[in-house]
């Protein structure tokens, strides 16, 4: 991949903890359903799916947000269940219900023969949008790929689809945590191949989104969802050497300090700790992304700015803090009020940053 | 209310941090649609609200899982909704989506004319089921009445019906949290009164449902959570004085040792602390009630038994210590997962209890 210089590279350099003018500032989910923008090709696009296997229209909805907002950083557009539909399982998206496969797992058998992808191969169509986007970007600022953590795409594989219990993978968790660990293994190899592939194709950042994390008890969790996401922060260093891995366990605020020592460069902290405690927690190790509740976004833009100015206050001075919501746009939020904090965030941060008055 | 002596007061001993000979144990929503009984009892009243309203019926589901189970509690029959419905707003349940409002909170003028319903007229209906299940029981355990906590009950009033994002509520915490303080001031004071009530028809103890409190930041748990609850303790320490109140917040294990300075007896803990962690946490300061995941009744018999072993052993030595899952009982739980984990409480509790070798 032929490198183009960035021309913000603000986002990269808060990772690594180095000095920043300014917090920098992207959100979880920017280019979404609350984009009128984003409707639209979507709606040429047919379905997400389609949306998602389209290159062109991928770069497309990808820099959307960046046209509308003075962002630091772009995010692939794409889902986390790429990886298991590679591996047969058949993704698809019931409507007002969300992705759900054709083949879960329903047999020890069935995680036996489980392949793993050959990125440029089966997930050809992944390092294509991020070649298209990244070509599109032209530096414009950095582009982050991601995946989701082996513990979650774990989930949606035995469950078959978004689950509020998750009784078959708990099942599989107690009765046959072995059997658990094996698909956890294939789904950590199959995602740092993944990721590190978007690397080369292009990505300046990886992020790994745990997303059902915060749903194991504590011994699960550092089994099933630590110690995997750890193995994968290690290869990556193997297969993509410097590229900034941030992790974020959403619900996990407790395991902070663990997370810590995976050996990411950040973590994401999603809003029911604050960033002082979270700060305290991660002592120096990690950069932090966070931590605004998304559902702030419906208030009114001085009660955002307010929260904005909080969050800001509590991280305190010094880089190595990412500006970003706790969890994924919502659906419904205002694009204005989207606006008034990204400018919040951009007036606000100067003061903690290298070069304010100390 | 004439006392009937309780033949077994196991529960009221460890809420109270006496010795007991072994750790008490009953489950959250044990009385539920796993069991088939209640599945025959509720047909017959033909939906869930009239189960609730008709207190014969309340009370015939109450007693159904003593009746399977050795279990050292009894928990009234009913939802946490039945305050926020004797307020006006209309109750009712959709079908596979839960509970609604006919008339939600939408104008500060609809908060302002709440009005605080007597318990014993508007909400006669569950103190008479209070009172029949308190007769029926005739001593064999402790009867527990329930509330939803304030914030809980405010984001259901709110938003309408259940939700998974908070936007109606969250956008009254930033917008205006001077108006949802009003709510939630009158909600504390109807729920004081419903509790107090409950306890004067034979309620033993009482427990609070903080089932939202962990989708709140944590000014926002501090200030709509935990505050108004704390006042609840208070006031139902002069309106119930001696009646043990177990405080239950969900998804809110970072806060326990605040929740520990409430006033209340006994804290409920989900599954995502350890009891060790849990039990440090708050210092000997209350009983704690948990905390094994309910998943994992999913699980064969022998890997249940294993986790009722960990969580006793977690606890440790000494009163203070009720068993139950740290959420309530999922629907498709096989009943004999429950029978054995009930049996391996009673087996495996003695060890840890008063009168055990040292």
């Amino acid at each position: 991949m032929p490198t183009t210089p960035l021309k913000n590279d603000l986002f990269l350099r808060a990772l690594r903890r180095q000095p920043v003018e300014r917090t920098p500032v992207w959100l979880m989910r920017q280019a979404g359903r609350y984009l009128a923008e984003y409707r639209a090709t979507r709606a040429r696009a047919g379905n997400f799916l389609a949306l998602c296997k389209t290159p062109e229209l991928a770069c497309e909805v990808t820099l959307q947000p960046l046209d509308r907002y003075d962002l630091d950083a772009a995010i692939l557009f794409s889902d986390i269940l790429t990886v298991p539909d590679a591996m047969g399982l058949g993704l698809h998206f019931v409507d007002n219900e969300g992705p759900a496969f054709h083949r879960p797992l329903r047999e020890p058998a069935d995680i036996a023969r489980l392949p793993v992808p050959d990125p440029e191969t089966e997930l050809r169509y992944v390092m294509d949008a991020v070649r298209t986007i990244r070509a599109a970007l032209a530096g414009r600022v950095p582009l982050i790929g991601f995946a989701g953590s082996p513990w979650t795409l774990a989930t949606y594989m035995i469950e078959g689809r978004g689950s509020r219990d998750f009784v078959h993978a708990k099942r599989l968790r107690y009765d046959a945590p072995e059997l658990l660990e094996q698909l956890i293994g294939t789904l950590t190899q199959a995602t740092a191949l993944y990721l590190a592939a978007q690397a080369r194709a292009g990505a300046d950042a990886l992020m790994v989104f745990d997303t059902w994390g915060g749903v194991l008890d504590p011994d699960g969790f550092r089994r099933f969802s630590l110690a995997p996401m750890t193995a994968l922060v290690a290869r990556l260093a193997e297969l993509a050497p410097g590229v900034p891995v941030i992790l974020f366990s959403k619900g996990c605020a407790a395991h902070l300090p663990a997370l810590a020592e995976s050996g990411c460069a950040a973590l994401g902290v999603d809003w029911t700790v604050s960033m002082a405690q979270a700060r305290a927690a991660v002592a120096g190790r990690v950069a932090l992304q966070g931590n605004l509740d998304p559902a702030a976004l419906f208030a009114a833009p001085a009660a955002i700015r307010a929260q904005a100015a909080r969050i800001l206050a509590e991280y305190g001075r010094g880089s190595g803090h990412v500006f970003n919501l706790g969890h994924g746009i919502i659906q419904g939020t205002p694009p204005d009020h989207v606006a008034a904090l990204v400018e919040a965030v951009r007036e606000l941060s100067p003061a903690y940053q290298h070069g304010a008055p100390g």
